[in-house]
């Protein structure tokens, strides 16, 4: 039952989200532009980031977590750098506000970095970086993530977030180079979803509280932790994000803050015409994807963001999935907010 | 024989380096500097980055690729950013000025990026970093390398080079959190040594030419390809260095290039007291070290950095050791020069 799938326009899911966002206590701007973010999360085919995290965003207003009416503010900005108070409000209305000003400061400067602190969920790091990019930065962001549930390389305790990283190029002009990715082996969620359905993991990912490696998903809930991606290199990189992020912002590493939520978020861009025109990215871009498309058997080599470039375009005219778990979900929600939806009856 | 060693201080090492590179010739500054580079790759244990690189760089010098009288130089300087032209000259003197600029303007500015073109091999990236995490900056460099030989994720044809990414912070006092890594699943160096004793490889380093998978080092000189760290992660990362670090340098990505050599290399600082104190870096770096050297079995888990700093504390007070191999291989260079190095004799 919970696996049947029903198909919706975007517009007809940013319509939905925005009423509940709204019914939550979420200014009509604020909901606007969540619902929006949720819905392109969808639209590119990271469903994981999409509309299902109103259930998660219903719950942090509930516990006071997150206050819907808040509104992010400037903290400071001096030459290059600035910092963004979200206030403890939704995290992706800060990290507009963060993308802008960096933008600005990066014209300005050839260079610039933006910290968002006292933030909640800012949602999928590669929107930014896209944005940064098409405004012709090189753009980076990194955050870290409360609840520590990895383990560093070479141990088996619990010490780092999932800390994403995402860096994106301007591309040769029909999609940007986007790279947007967990410092995790593999989502939470994903095993949290293995162990509902009684589903034997493959080896390799997940640890037992005593540090044995595991296939029964149950470990994780049991104390278990999620391994880094990339052995040590990939678990220096969630080190240093959570230091980094952690420290800049005053969310403090996972292991260390006691608040046990928000995202800490760095943001850094690069002009890149001070160094070379955007037309060579542009040419340069085009002969690169042509080596990348030849470097294997045909579709099996993609550019950083050309997947989510492609689901985007058939997305946008095809529609969007939900399984009738995720409409359920989201009914539920909106049922406390006495919100009606037709559109999913 | 070849895996005799014999141990050696590192001034004298740096002494013996020195007069080689001067016999190049290198003016006194430059060989004194590149030699103090070599020298400490080998007093942290990177021995593959250290005086071995004698070698390589002769050859380069005779083939005129690495002009050793050339100085780098300021090309531009605009606001947070700045161009270095190595001139063909040391990449060590050239990052050495790079890193210089750097710490200036993100001390002027915040933060700042400088780019370094036409320069040979700059050494160990993570040098570099930890420069500027020491002058209090949150340090990031990254750098293409010449000469495609890794093949993107999903494919088999090689593409990029083994693009090192480099990140430090300021540590808890005793050293940097410098992480630096080949993106590059294993050092072609290391696979190459593999093929001369006659070792199989482990299973999931190489490709052969046509795309399987081969525990045959010799494969890598027939036309295989070395995978990158991480899967489609760390192959993204790859893919961003090389297009990152190849156009805004003019290097150009190592499957565009013509030059097949050079590093290609972007730095970019942040001032981290700008948002947050030495001090809370080091208290909070106290106390996530702790956290980490119990996250697993003693001396399981280390932080970034960690390996270098008791490395170089072991090797300053006992000496570097030489495996007789490579000091035959640095006697046949300085006897093309007609140096005299009694130390190896």
């Amino acid at each position: 039952m919970s696996n049947t799938t029903r198909n919706f326009s975007s517009q007809t899911l940013i319509d939905v989200t925005k009423r509940v966002l709204g019914a939550m206590g979420a200014p009509d701007p604020a909901a606007a532009a969540v619902a929006k973010s949720l819905v392109l999360s969808n639209l590119v085919g990271h469903d994981s980031h999409g509309i299902i995290r109103l259930v998660e965003y219903s719950g942090w207003v509930e516990q006071g977590h997150l206050i819907p009416a808040a509104q992010p503010k400037i903290a400071f900005e001096k030459e290059a750098t600035a910092e963004i108070d979200g206030n403890w409000g939704w995290g992706q209305t800060a990290s507009y506000l963060a993308t802008e000003k960096l933008v600005d400061l990066t014209k300005q400067y050839g260079t610039a970095t933006v910290v968002l602190k006292r933030t909640n969920h800012v949602g999928r790091l590669g929107e930014y970086v896209d944005l940064m990019a098409t405004a012709g930065l090189m753009g980076i962001a990194f955050c870290n993530t409360g609840g520590p549930i990895v383990a560093p390389f070479g141990g088996y305790k619990r010490v780092m977030g999932t800390n994403p990283f995402a860096w994106a190029l301007p591309g040769s002009g029909e999609f940007n180079y986007v790279l947007d990715f967990s410092t995790a082996i593999v989502a939470a969620g994903k095993i949290i979803l293995a162990g509902m359905s009684g589903e034997e993991l493959p080896s390799g990912l997940l640890l037992d509280k005593d540090g044995n490696f595991t296939t029964n998903a149950d470990d994780l809930t049991k104390g278990g932790s999620l391994l880094t991606f990339g052995g040590h290199k990939g678990s220096g990189i969630s080190v240093l994000i959570d230091l980094a992020a952690g420290i800049l912002s005053g969310n403090m590493p996972a292991a260390i803050s006691d608040s046990g939520y928000g995202n800490g978020t760095v943001l850094i861009g690069v002009d890149v015409s001070r160094f070379a025109s955007i037309a060579l990215f542009q040419s340069v871009g085009r002969e690169f994807e042509l080596i990348m498309h030849n470097a294997g058997t045909p579709n099996s080599v993609l550019m950083p963001g050309e997947f989510e470039h492609k689901t985007l375009t058939d997305r946008d005219k095809s529609g969007i999935s939900l399984t009738q778990g995720v409409i359920t979900n989201i009914l539920e929600v909106a049922d406390r907010y006495q919100v009606k939806i037709p559109e999913f009856i």
